[in-house]
């Protein structure tokens, strides 16, 4: 038998984020009970430096805060790690390399999926921190399928994305949405057929304001929760395939 | 300084509820910013032995797996530990006795609230497992405030209270909410005037059936979590008064 599987979760970017992550997880699980959920442990710490901030060299960094985190969760025995923060994998090298554990590249998880889509949009909006526009991990990818990017602009990004991020943050999620939703139509009016919603916050914010493009949107977060719980599944599998042979041998 | 504030939750017990009691959390906690947050680390993971069968006397003791949740909170470094499951209160004992941080009592937490009502009820309805119930736990703190008890019986607990919590911990939250709404009725007709809900499936799912009685329910959780919240914003305000006079200093 393979190590037995937990997910690591290293979160508190922001504290709801991780919630929403873990709901996701729970939505991607089928399960008749509580013991065939998905077994995880949480470091939902938000005393970490401010990704944005040190992005932008306005703030200290916060690799060590991160690195602590990743320490911990390897401590706790986590089969495999995931960060539910879109901006945090700025750091994905240095957290993978500190890791025993395999982390799982968000970006990774949603352009494998995107890859399996019936319909291939042409045009995909792009709603993420300039950490994220910056590191160009999306448009690399889209651009790899062929699909062109609608980036938001630096203008919108000020005014609306990111008040509306720390909007979520502070727990306003109305103000939030109605922010993000400014920044969304945007995008569709420049011609995304499809938007990712490449930065954690933005899905809960829109979900609290019933924002009615949602079935136009891809969320990384689901997708990557998606992505643990077919690993879950797999191992879940075998696991009772296992203990079954197990009971049968007796 | 005290060692650092980090709230260990030992969840699982369901999955749902852990992610309930962890946005109880965060609505506990005024906060500015993701910083000012409530820090946790969470040990979600529900392949514990059934607490309801073990104290029927008909499944395995889920105490093993209980403790290895609470060590493994203690390797990460938890100053305070919380269990968002009333029926595991009854290895608190043991859990306790294995703990280097303190484990805040669910039920000292509730009895200690409803001391500071401003109207303390005559007669209370407690939605319970059979467990829980047995443990008598509720019932002496409220007799002690001289507040009479209203109990479910056998046949309801078997009709209502038992398959609505197994439909929540299968993520069907509407049917849960529907058979544990009969349960909460039935208490209320036999004249409780307030109801506990000493089961943390059971707000989950009234909440999400929108059970028109719900102002008239504490919940033993919230409570549990404000109680967290207090703790952690002592620590705050000591912990930003020091940084603060230590930046004078310099």
């Amino acid at each position: 038998m393979a190590k037995p599987f937990l997910l690591g979760v290293l979160g508190g970017m922001g504290p709801l984020a991780t919630l929403d992550f873990q709901h996701k997880l729970l939505a991607a699980t089928p399960a008749d009970n509580d013991q065939q959920q998905l077994p995880s442990v949480v470091w939902n710490v938000p005393q970490i430096a401010d990704r944005q901030k040190a992005l932008a060299g306005s703030g200290p960094s916060p690799l060590p805060q991160l690195l602590h985190g990743i320490e911990k969760l390897n401590q706790a025995g986590a089969s495999h790690i995931v960060i539910p923060c879109n901006t945090a994998h700025h750091w994905y090298d240095e957290l993978s390399a500190a890791s025993a554990a395999p982390l799982l590249h968000i970006v990774e998880a949603t352009i494998e999926s995107l890859l399996n889509l019936p319909h291939k949009p042409q045009r995909v909006g792009l709603i993420a921190t300039q950490g994220t526009l910056d590191a160009g991990w999306y448009q690399r990818g889209l651009s790899g399928q062929h699909i062109d990017v609608v980036l938001p602009t630096a203008d919108e990004l000020a005014q609306w994305f990111v008040p509306g991020c720390y909007a979520v943050k502070r727990g306003a999620l109305r103000e939030g949405g109605e922010l993000l939703t400014r920044q969304a139509r945007a995008l569709l009016e420049r011609g995304a057929e499809q938007l990712l919603l490449a930065c954690t916050e933005v899905p809960v914010a829109l979900e609290a304001v019933a924002a009615p493009f949602l079935s136009m949107t891809h969320d990384p977060a689901q997708l990557l929760a998606q992505r643990c719980a077919q690993i879950w599944l797999e191992y879940r599998h075998s696991y009772f395939a296992h203990t079954q042979s197990n009971n049968l041998n007796k």
